[in-house]
């Protein structure tokens, strides 16, 4: 194996983000070559997945390395240094898509089997399967989590803050919850004293045993298992449908059914089924016939009772009205469509639409178009807390303030599929009876006595990603000089198996002066939030889904938007992965590419992890200028966001390849600028001028190929020398980049 | 001086705790003589401080001791061991009651001179303004106060819970407070390195320097300085009163006129003033003419137009109504009545009135005399915020579960009128210019900057007390087992001040094993009611207000009442004060005999505060028979509550009386059981035999009083052999009583 030492792995991913990096490219090289750095393309986009994944198929030219595969190795190289793009997490009509796509440009791979039969196609069906979802991720955060908002963008938000909704104090709005019969109210926890099998056992009434899981644990993985009451759920969802009713405010659930997607598809179909009653028990039958899947929500109803006659469709949406007619106002999706929060799971995601209806005065949309106080349904008390307690804050505070808040950075536990969200092939919907968990000498670890409809997992967290993870949380406060809280809820069974390895792993280390506390987690958000309106910083230490509900949250108060955050994945193994921003690939930027070609994504995300990137590699390698690049490329970051040059969302404005060439022409001006290295100075100095005394020509350039349509010869796929045409239309701006990095 | 180390000092009161007295006193004298205990009656009545004041008007058959005085240089003996009842805090009108009461009685003692022009009227309004007022507690709380729920009173409340309202989680109740211009924000604190003179001042705008108040400090005294902005509290008000008018919620004010006597009428009169802006807008000459203060409430105008011509009368009524048009609902003090919120200052008192709404699911009574959710004003923010946090705790968590939930004792600094409730010699209503605190050497050391309007306080407290209160701190929660918290919060001048002193102190202590922390007054009260809600209890150790107010709040919730406490005052100098429940004297008790012969008064206070009076000498001067009748005291009046015998609203049934027969049969069935002291249990096998089997009899002659008009012979000076003929009915006991006490 090659050095790793001095090279940057930049993925290329799909959509928006894999235009950005055609032309932003050429501009980070022309600085990284003169630090001896090469930044390497790894393709993991869908259809260079989809590609690797039958190379049989395909004709030599036609081969391509598997990019995904040669990542996965790479993250247990020391000296791994990953910039990672936002990519496609397939849905199955996206990768039908993908898939047809690369048959039309001549590849020869095979469809996607639906109902596999035959042995061929169910080993097609399994390739496809690796593909689909949220498949890159897992692959790849080989570490923990380490997220916080860079300073220039603090800097910026304080200067230039994004809207907030003020709050009244006597809002309604609140959340609500289960308190009792949920995954918190029963869980247990167990941690391995030695390495050990295990198995999940169901046992029925009638004494028939049946393995639903067989485990391998490592000594010292906490081992949780917990369940949900069916019926404590829907007696819950009635109780609090009928409380909103009395009390007049609007119902919305709030789940994140595309993350839990075992569990919580299955909880949003009882609220679908307890909501509508009447119907379901009415045409129960029918559906079950039609096919009716209510845990895909109302949706399910509409789509398949589209082909009935139309008396009898009309029947039965009179009967769906009929149900609203006793319920409470549903809160919307899309007021104009008709689109409620009960239509489709996915509509919804806790940690998106919490924060949004914060932000939001703590209202949603109600029917009529109008923003209303709202029961914010999270039928899983365990996280539901915090936002209660963030909204309990707000009417005692008001709305938070960007100019003046502080911020919660996160140490998220993530590595190895920590906790809930390595839980999904442990999860099952059980019959009456018993779930344990067995030891392989018999012993019964663990059990729940279950009725049917009840929801039971098991959730593992490993031994190696908890230690590293205090490490994490001690260095970051350390390196921040911030105080950090580790979230810990000494109610819960597994926080309490967890808070012993947390005491015992901080003896590792030297926290001499620095403030480590553990607080339950309505305790540790107060804190936090006392602190934060005082303008002062807490480091927030959690769990996987903490992690993954904080860093919405907090950066929504703080700046808008969570994409703006610095993402960082330490690997356990000493590499680092730089994960640019959140919220996806943005298929709607590549729409408007084409009608009118303007990139309105904004490549922050890019600049950011850049610029962590080239400091580690500064630190390990001891390259001083990637250090210098680092600090040159922050400072140009700040310019950038101070003087507006970001991509607006207008045809003809500027759009992302005018901000790379201010990117580029700040960060030549900061570098030429720097006293720390006169020859790194002086070899940029050339760049500097040009692009500065260039500016308007350039940017005329850029401008001129705006507001036509442009082809790039593929979505899934486009060619890249299309692509780089099109994204790379100012002939001035590429002899300048050239002069610097001939090669 | 002789000694009291045998001697319980048990104060005669006023109105039904003295009647009380006089029925319980046998009792208890015949359990305390058998442990070498005399029981020794102390006046401190009203009448009994004003025959003591003027001596010299009086024969010398007339003559009495000065009782107060006596308690007062008790308090300074480390034996000293005092039981106080509740007394009465005259006011004019109750003062001039007892002096024409003492008067027809035949003392010759002078009328209370209402404007004193004279050198002789001046000396004996001074004499009578000692005795006015909260006149007797400064005397005698020369230490801290240590408050808890006894563990028998804690088990009634469990068994037999007191109704509290359900909290609706979209409640629209809350708190509301200034977030700025209040004594919160402006607050300055100093602590004297030295013993050392400070002059009080005001400058003028033209430099003219006027001496308002001069102290001489102790060595580690801390001085406090704050100011409350005229303009900013008439802003607030007038916000307050929009929001809660757009909202559509009440609005009720809730402050302390009574105990901070100075501050807190200016404050009502400005919120007064503001409600009704266009009435004093409009009548603002006439009012002054007639002499209306609006620091008295809206009552105040009512009561000097009575005298008006009845046009001009209707006239202004109009005028007050037409102001209520577009204000939004007051809260009422009695709706049937039509007595509002702002009617009367002392009619809301926000340490009662506050816990009582809450109990009342957060509502207060609307006009239409129905429940309502309401905004709750207390203009300073110090120490609001704490119920804003119970509200926003009971919206999400519901009502508080007396069946449950655990206990927040108090160990609160009192002790030599410590902070804002020994600030009222200290408090100015300002005009422009500069109020400051100067050293004796011409140094400035703290100075605000007031408009016209300001009210500005100083505020002190002297290093003893705390060193004391931290001791004590210590002591409950080593004694208790219980975790402790001092609130102290680290955003206030003040509490930064002794914060440091807190530290210092600690160290003087052995905590080891103690969980001993300090949390801002918010972080303290969630983190108390997050373990309250689990059935865990958390000491509060807090200054004097906040010793004030939590002593109401928690008991409320917990026992529905604050008047079964336990309030124990440890003297500095090492005795201690035993105080019997809150609730004041209880006059509408005593018409109540007058008119039916029945008492409710409950003597439940006497009979806990009177246990731990007797555990202490137990203690403190190794009597063994006072720990073991401590204890036997303790088991009977758990007997009792359990067994439903304390006295009944209803003449008829059980009374006062009655209710002590079965305490001292409890009792002396628990002593003739014990085993510790075989001679002791002898003592009294005999009265619980005679007590036991003549129960009946007994119960019978002390119903058969009832129903018929009792004559007492005075009010405030009622003749003592009169009482006990009236108290003491039932032969038996009265023979069974003597039996064992013959003396």
């Amino acid at each position: 194996m090659t050095t790793n030492k001095h090279t940057i792995y930049y993925t290329l991913t799909d959509e928006a983000p894999s235009l950005a990096t055609c032309s932003l490219l050429p501009i980070v090289r022309a600085f990284t070559s003169a630090a001896g750095i090469d930044v390497k393309i790894t393709d993991i986009s869908l259809a260079g997945r989809v590609l690797a994944a039958f190379p049989e198929n395909l004709t030599d030219e036609q081969k391509v390395e598997d990019g995904l595969a040669f990542l996965g190795d790479l993250t247990q190289d020391p000296d791994a240094n990953i910039v990672k793009l936002p990519n496609i997490s397939a849905s199955i009509p996206q990768l039908k898509g993908c898939i047809s796509e690369l048959q039309s440009q001549g590849y020869n791979i095979p469809n996607f089997p639906e109902a596999p039969s035959t042995d061929e196609d169910k080993e097609i069906r399994a390739r496809y399967s690796k593909i689909l979802g949220s498949a890159v991720n897992p692959v790849l955060r080989e570490g923990n989590s380490d997220r916080r908002a860079p300073a220039a963008v603090k800097a910026f938000a304080r200067k230039f803050p994004h809207s907030m909704g003020a709050w009244s104090k006597a809002s309604r709005t609140h959340a609500d919850y289960m308190r009792n019969g949920d995954f918190f109210s029963s869980e247990q926890s167990i941690t391995m004293p030695e390495a050990g099998d295990v198995r999940i056992e169901f046992v029925s009434k009638d004494g028939q045993v049946e393995v639903k899981k067989e485990l391998s644990l490592e000594k010292g993985e906490i081992l949780d298992s917990m369940r949900m009451s069916c019926k404590a759920l829907r007696d819950f969802f009635e109780e609090s449908l009928q409380d909103a009713k009395e009390t007049g405010v609007m119902w919305s659930l709030h789940v994140k059914a595309t993350m839990m997607k075992v569990s919580h598809p299955i909880v949003f179909g009882h609220a679908v089924t307890v909501f509508y009653k009447e119907l379901f028990d009415k045409y129960g039958d029918l559906f079950k016939e039609l096919g009716v899947n209510p845990n895909n929500g109302i949706g399910s109803v509409y789509d398949k009772i589209a082909d009935l006659p139309r008396s009898k469709r009309e029947e039965i949406e009179e009967a769906i009205h009929a149900c609203h007619e006793h319920r409470p106002e549903l809160a919307m999706v899309d007021s104009v469509k008709g689109i409620t929060n009960l239509h489709v799971p996915s509509d919804v995601i806790v940690d998106a639409s919490m924060p949004a209806m914060i932000r939001n005065s703590g209202k949603m949309w109600g029917p009529d178009g109008r923003p209303k106080d709202t029961k914010a349904v999270m039928p899983e008390s365990t996280y539901a807390r915090i936002y209660q307690d963030m909204i309990n804050f707000c009417k005692t505070n008001g709305a938070f303030d960007p100019t003046t808040m502080g911020s919660v950075p996160n140490v998220g536990l993530m590595a190895k599929k920590a906790e809930e969200y390595g839980s999904h092939d442990k999860t099952f919907e059980t019959e009456e009876g018993t779930m344990r968990v067995v030891a392989a000498d018999g012993t019964v670890l663990m059990q729940h006595e279950v009725e049917a409809g009840d929801i039971w997992r098991a959730c593992q967290t490993k031994d190696e990603p908890v230690r590293d993870w205090v490490k994490l949380a001690v260095n970051r406060a350390r390196q921040s000089n911030t105080p950090a809280v580790f979230w810990l809820d000494q109610e819960r069974a597994h926080d309490l198996e967890l808070t012993k390895k947390v005491k015992e792993y901080l003896k590792e280390h030297d926290t001499e002066g620095l403030d480590i506390t553990i607080k339950s987690y309505s305790q540790a958000i107060r804190f936090s939030m006392d602190r934060m309106i005082r303008g002062k910083d807490t480091i927030s230490v959690t769990g996987n889904v903490l992690r993954d509900y904080l860093t919405d949250l907090f950066p929504i108060m703080e700046l808008g938007t969570s994409a703006k955050m610095l993402s960082i994945v330490p690997m356990l193994k000493g590499g680092g992965m730089y994960e640019t921003g959140a919220g996806g690939s943005a298929p709607k930027h590549v729409q408007q590419v084409e009608e009118e070609n303007h990139l309105r994504w904004d490549s922050l995300g890019e600049f950011l992890a850049l610029a962590v990137s080239l400091e580690d590699m500064g630190i390990k390698q001891g390259n001083k200028r990637a250090a210098i690049l680092a600090k040159t490329l922050d400072a140009a970051t700040g310019k950038l966001l101070e003087n507006n040059k970001s991509p607006s969302r207008k045809t003809g404005e500027l759009d992302n390849r005018g901000s790379h060439f201010y990117l580029g022409m700040y960060w030549a001006q900061e570098t030429a600028a720097q006293t720390e290295d006169p020859e790194l100075a002086a070899h940029f100095a050339g760049l500097a001028k040009t692009l500065t005394e260039n500016e308007e020509k350039i940017i005329g350039e850029l401008a001129a190929c705006q507001g036509k349509p442009a082809d790039l010869d593929g979505y899934y796929h486009a060619k890249r020398e299309t692509v780089k045409r099109v994204m790379r239309p100012s002939a001035t701006l590429n002899a300048a980049l050239a002069a610097v990095n001939p090669s």
